[in-house]
């Protein structure tokens, strides 16, 4: 038995998340198709985790194991004509029998992408959260420094989520500023994160920015461990996973 | 008579271009219906210029008539939970009666955006030429210098394209590169374009860029008036008009 290792991309907006739901569109279900056809068995692919409903990923990692000996060197301009145009196959890897996609993510990071504008717009819309209000982005970075370390992340996790521990830690969070300034790209490197916890952290920093919260209430919020507390989730179309380290597998 | 002009965004994925046509999806209708809803009149649209089928626009101009006294200052507000999301109005600007959309636009802003990729890119594939090559960017960006100014360009006109004169004046052409190299966006400023003018020019860029013409190769194709010597018309998804000028209207 072999085992590989994919990095995938995927436009989000047509699938109800990367996990197999009856009924529903799925990235996994769509991916284990194709991969079924072309190897002539069943696949099932094991993912660093879900994305959401229209969450997007440029660099999502699973893994599958089959007996057929893949040529990885071409193995994605092989696949994707299998696929539809908004999945991808960006790069297979041969790893050891106990490399896990899930259990073996070190970090992974996350890029929220904020699009400043007055109006509504047409080209940002489906791929950004588009904000009509003016923002204080040197205090919205200034407030990043709250976030990272390790902490209990609750306040900023969907109300009801099963987890055994609601503590991780961010080892990096800024926000790349492009697009004369309308363009804000926060980015988020950590061990792992609670589910919606990006969107509501974002969320937040935007209600920092336009002067909901002050910078003093931050830390507040973060240790009152409130869902309520926080700002609100935002919506999954601005929300892209990027990317998922492994130790041993730089190439991933 | 009130005439006003508007500053319209629209992605065009979903459109046969901006102009009306029997029994297909146009911008151009979809915005005279809201228009006529709103207005309580029927209202035609004169656009700065038609955009193809799937070409999107960031600036796109048009002008229109009516007896309604029109508050500008939210115009867009009010008309773009009218309009479908992938068309909005982002500004409103009362003219003068003999302003004119089209005869009146002194210069136009295109861009074509490639992403350079060694895969298919499901993020980047609707709005960009995905281009698997390895381009010589800063040899592309010089034979730009050949572009500019005034020139016969037929080389670079749909074939059968019927037009008065194929000479035009590029003003300013320049390469932007941003994402690590991997985004190419192509600005073209001129006083007007023939039709593919855009997407003829920058597929010959890319062929430049490529190795399958030289740099000495790009002045001889444009003193040639032969289209089919000139490198292949891009799709119309990685097209965007981004801005028309007008004398006189600095506010549009």
């Amino acid at each position: 038995m072999n085992r590989y290792a994919l990095v995938i991309e995927y436009d989000g907006t047509n699938y109800h998340g990367f996990q197999r739901q009856q009924g529903l569109p799925s990235v996994q279900q769509t991916l284990e198709e194709a991969l079924s056809l072309k190897l002539q068995h069943g696949v099932t692919v094991i993912a660093s985790g879900r994305t959401d409903a229209g969450v997007h990923a440029r660099g999502q990692v699973v893994h599958f194991d089959t007996n057929v000996d893949i040529d990885c060197s071409d193995f994605g301009w092989r696949m994707n004509p299998l696929l539809p145009t908004d999945i991808a196959i960006k790069k297979c890897v041969r790893v050891d029998e106990n490399f896990h996609a899930r259990f073996g993510a070190k970090k992974k990071t996350y890029v929220y992408r904020v699009y400043l504008s007055k109006i509504h717009s047409p080209l940002k819309q489906k791929y950004n959260h588009v904000c009509f209000y003016d923002l204080d982005v040197p205090l919205m970075q200034k407030a990043c420094a709250y976030f990272v370390g390790e902490h209990d992340f609750r306040s900023f996790m969907l109300s009801g989520a099963q987890v055994k521990t609601t503590v991780r830690t961010i080892y990096d969070m800024h926000i790349e500023v492009s697009e004369e300034g309308r363009q804000l790209d926060f980015y988020y490197t950590g061990n792992g994160f609670l589910h919606n916890m990006v969107r509501a952290i974002t969320g937040t920093l935007i209600d920092l920015g336009r002067g909901r919260f002050t910078l003093e209430q931050i830390p507040e919020i973060i240790n009152s461990k409130k869902r309520s507390d926080a700002g609100k989730t935002l919506e999954g179309c601005g929300l892209y996973l990027e990317k998922v380290y492994y130790e041993g597998y730089d190439n991933i």
